[in-house]
């Protein structure tokens, strides 16, 4: 990111962008609002944000280890700089993408490391790799969001925190046991959240989603029916409407899942 | 209604249209589909018949006693003549609105009358009532649901069966038995409706509304914020947010509350 | 039963006693407590009435169809004279077996009545039928376990309502609604009893039994493992345990499966 | 402990023993097996043990961190040597009490160590040390639980790994979001170990004591009723009739609060 960007508008802060959910969320978002993007390496984001910028939107990426306190530490430094005349910027919306994919496992053969520690290859994330995530997001964001309630005006929507949630978050199924530990924990959390901040005008959400979602990433993955996945546009629509919801009327959970999929 | 009704294309039937969230949701259906309204008495939706018509939209009244068995299946007779040459009508969303409004009662007071039996008065509604208006409606409103999917063509929106359910349809709270009772059983024919007619396209959906909704015969209703009532808008932007999911992402279930609301 | 009975110790009464599950229960709660039986037919309960006494214990069965606000009736009038002098007994455990087996049919097949009568044919018992005994059965024995609380000695246990569940009754599957409404409008209403009720001392329980209970109607029903069937003493045992909890830790709800069931 | 121990019975092995629940559980259990007794202090455990020793009973305690990897692996050193000749005991059950109480702060003012960190002072436990140690004592013990099915005898009852839950097992409160997510974590990954080790035949519980219990440490906080505290021996009562519960009839789930309880 160039230092030069000052918004004087408010902005979305999408975590975890790569070429799925994120990458849709992101476009959604930046239909309104300058999008901050943040992945654990640019190459996740560069796409995107040169997709938007391209578009007429603005869009820049901070390389972020989102369970990882120094580097989160540093990225929001540099977001608490983005305001107009160089001070905290106005944070509409902020989204926490799914931390961990799932990792299956018989349980005595998941190792002590595998459960508490953070990892570096793809789809081996913790349980407490989720939650370290999950807090150090919220805490860095949430100052920010209630700051934002303050200069809101009428007519705009009233700052919102969404986290991403799975199966995993609501069942513990057998041999998922580490993936499910940190999905529940981030629910735990963020229902503490919604009950704390939402009667100061933060509106937290979860969403469930049961299924297997439509990126590049899950292309090769079979399912019975050719439409049996989850359109990652269609989550961002729903992380839309949450946004647009007025205080009266806030929705905490939802659950998405193919038309196809057994529950 | 006049029989001269004819509609090639698709129509929304909203049950349970008073003042309240069931003028909110049919004048927000009315942007885009007809809408037929489902009432006890021509009076509850004469109002907003009227307001939606002359507004440009199209909307007809139908007064029905939901819970019961005749009075439903008059009703759906005329229905299934408003299609295209008097035939059965496309039908894209079906909305029930919340059956029933609390009855908080000490158990043994509680007769087994007023347990199983419709009353007139408003407010007066029991278990069974909730359950067979639940019953009927669905049995009567599926087939023409299924009977859209195959008619629709691709940028519509897949067939919408949606209840409002309340706090009482997750939670048994003492002196409320009667009402949960009949909320938790209207949930779970929800449920199995979901479950059995997802795969073959119909999206089935069920809203627990938290709280107290902002209409005239709550005007007076007190809570502690002045913004502390659920807004009828945001349930009609909730549902018909709902209707435009594309069966790759159905939402099963939403809740919504004010803000400032204990849970 | 004769006429004849008078029991000044505290009883219990147990509804829905064949050759299951009410007759294991029946068995446990005999060994300290004279037990009332009731069935639609005497032929269900006379076997375990004979047994019982035969060994010293004492049973007697009252031919009842709960669902039947005037059996029910009847029946309590007669129970309302089993007590010392021919006053009410003192009625220290009350156990509504699970009311109702599964109906698996597709919903547009289901009829209204199917729905909404009961049926006398064994297995077809419809969501009202469950609901209409779960009624009647609690509004006639709580008044007399509200009164017994009064009497009750020191070193015995507090009154206690236990309501027999099944998978149903938190899970609504597909072709399974009517089954799934009644059960989970049974738990609405156990759940609000426990909340009304516990505070006054009187113990109400829920149990969800998933699976297959091993009795005579299921011999012949095949699972996977030889073992992989409910042992109703095992239900038996579990609401024994429950009755003789203290009011300082009361249970409102367990559930029960076989080791091999997947969930 | 004297490491001549060796036990040729099965034996139980409880982990949280100070002078409350823990205390309970090792005397009801005492009566039938050894109790190997787990807490971070002599001090916690010396009592106890006494007791029960004095009574005729068997006990011996080992000073457990069970939050650190090093100091269970050490303990399951000396008890794997604690069967027959020297060789791994025989565990029937074994019990995992309640880790942390709750800490109730706003979650601006959580530090991320007090959410990650395990804490040395009493009552200040993070989510991650619930989870470590959820984690460490189940990994150790199922291997033991599931040697012991294989030479159970045929009138013995399953091994049994319970774990204790809390109100903030189930409810993420506002200001309550650490506690929450250690419990329901450890919710999480109990359900999920149930699920993996049912099958063969470990029965794994999860209890939900939803309320204050009747401990020394909580002797002066107040609760409207005198008898408004959970008995630990009505926990230890449950956790007993969990075990002696056959494999055909395995309980997952039991909550337990005092019937003066709001829930």
């Amino acid at each position: 990111m160039s230092s030069s960007h000052q918004f004087s508008q408010p902005i979305a802060i999408i975590q975890g962008v790569g070429p799925g959910t994120g990458a849709s969320v992101a476009r959604k978002f930046a239909a309104k609002y300058p999008v901050v993007l943040l992945s654990r390496t640019e190459k996740s984001y560069k796409d995107i944000v040169d997709e938007i910028n391209a578009a007429g939107g603005t869009a820049i990426g901070i390389p972020t280890d989102v369970a990882d306190q120094e580097s989160v530490q540093k990225t929001f430094e540099k977001i608490n700089q983005l305001g107009e005349g160089g001070g905290k910027p106005k944070v509409a919306t902020a989204v926490l993408n799914g931390l961990g994919t799932f990792v299956k496992k018989p349980f005595l053969d998941l190792t002590y490391d595998e459960f508490t520690t953070a990892y570096e290859s793809p789809g081996r994330v913790s349980t407490s790799y989720i939650e370290r995530g999950t807090f150090l997001f919220a805490h860095h964001v949430l100052p920010l969001l209630l700051a934002y309630k303050g200069t809101a005006s009428g007519d705009s929507h009233p700052p919102t925190l969404i986290f991403t949630g799975a199966t995993a978050s609501i069942k513990g199924s057998a041999q998922f046991g580490s993936f499910a530990a940190g999905k529940w924990a981030a629910r735990a959390l963020s229902q503490s959240l919604a009950r704390e901040f939402g009667p100061q005008g933060v509106h937290v959400a979860h969403s469930i989603i049961d299924g297997i979602i439509d990126i590049p990433r899950t292309k090769d993955w079979h399912v019975e029916h050719p439409d049996g996945k989850i359109s990652p546009e269609a989550i961002a629509d729903a992380y839309w409407h949450l946004h647009t919801q007025p205080r009266t009327s806030f929705t905490y959970e939802i659950d998405m899942r193919p038309y196809s999929e057994r529950w």
